[in-house]
């Protein structure tokens, strides 16, 4: 079971460096890292939301996500307002900018996942997604 | 298709952090990274191996890899020999307290795994490293 769990973690670890590498490679013209497009995402599927928020939802500290934040905001990728619940941590939102952004890049990686010659299949693809969640779960992560 | 690859892909992220967490909080006692329990876990498994061999297995840069061969060698866990195929990149091997300590790790690892109430079975867990490796292989990698 452990050998079982230590093969999967494997694949994890490999796939995850290989996506990083395919989207620094597809991006590279693009002005931002892997890192704030995961933000920018973040910020376009779920609405403005609080640096604490993006972190505990993205489970890396929330540090890293202010110092990504901060970069997005020079670039004028995404603005801060106040924030109706906590006024100690603003809200952050995409720009215009940082929308055309992030519906650009997913754009061009949709149109180089359609150019691979994918033998998964879908339902295969969200079969794993669910395992890999079912582990997260075990692993004490996922409410 | 694309959703379903971005629903995987998000997963592999995840499940990414929170095995780094979950190894960080076990070992906290332990002297080395994630990254450096990963190289210990590669020659174990694979034996003595250059530095652009160890990164080209882990896709990650060969700058990387040294740099943490080179913490791993001040900790004497590790140690270089010439390399009898290639006169410019040594072998790396696991000395005996480098040997030691990866079991160590990895039997911490068990324990905690086997505490884990898992729902994925073994096959489930199988099924989607090999998703997984699919995956990656469309993606370009994996000869």
């Amino acid at each position: 079971m452990v050998d079982a769990i230590e093969t999967l973690i494997d694949e994890v670890r490999l796939l995850y460096h290989r996506a990083v590498q395919v989207a620094e490679d597809l991006h590279r013209q693009e002005p931002v890292t892997v890192g704030m497009r995961a933000v920018l995402e973040f910020l376009d599927h779920q609405g403005p939301a609080a640096v604490p928020h993006i972190a505990r939802s993205r489970l890396v500290s929330r540090q890293h996500i202010q110092t990504l934040v901060n970069a997005l905001r020079r670039l004028k990728l995404v603005e801060t307002r106040p924030n109706p619940a906590h006024r100690r941590s603003s809200l952050v939102e995409l720009t215009d900018d940082g929308r055309r952004l992030i519906n650009r890049m997913r754009n061009r990686e949709a149109d180089r996942l359609a150019g691979a010659r994918l033998t998964p299949t879908r339902s295969e693809l969200l079969r794993a997604a669910r395992t890999l969640r079912d582990l997260r779960a075990a692993l004490g992560d996922v409410q």
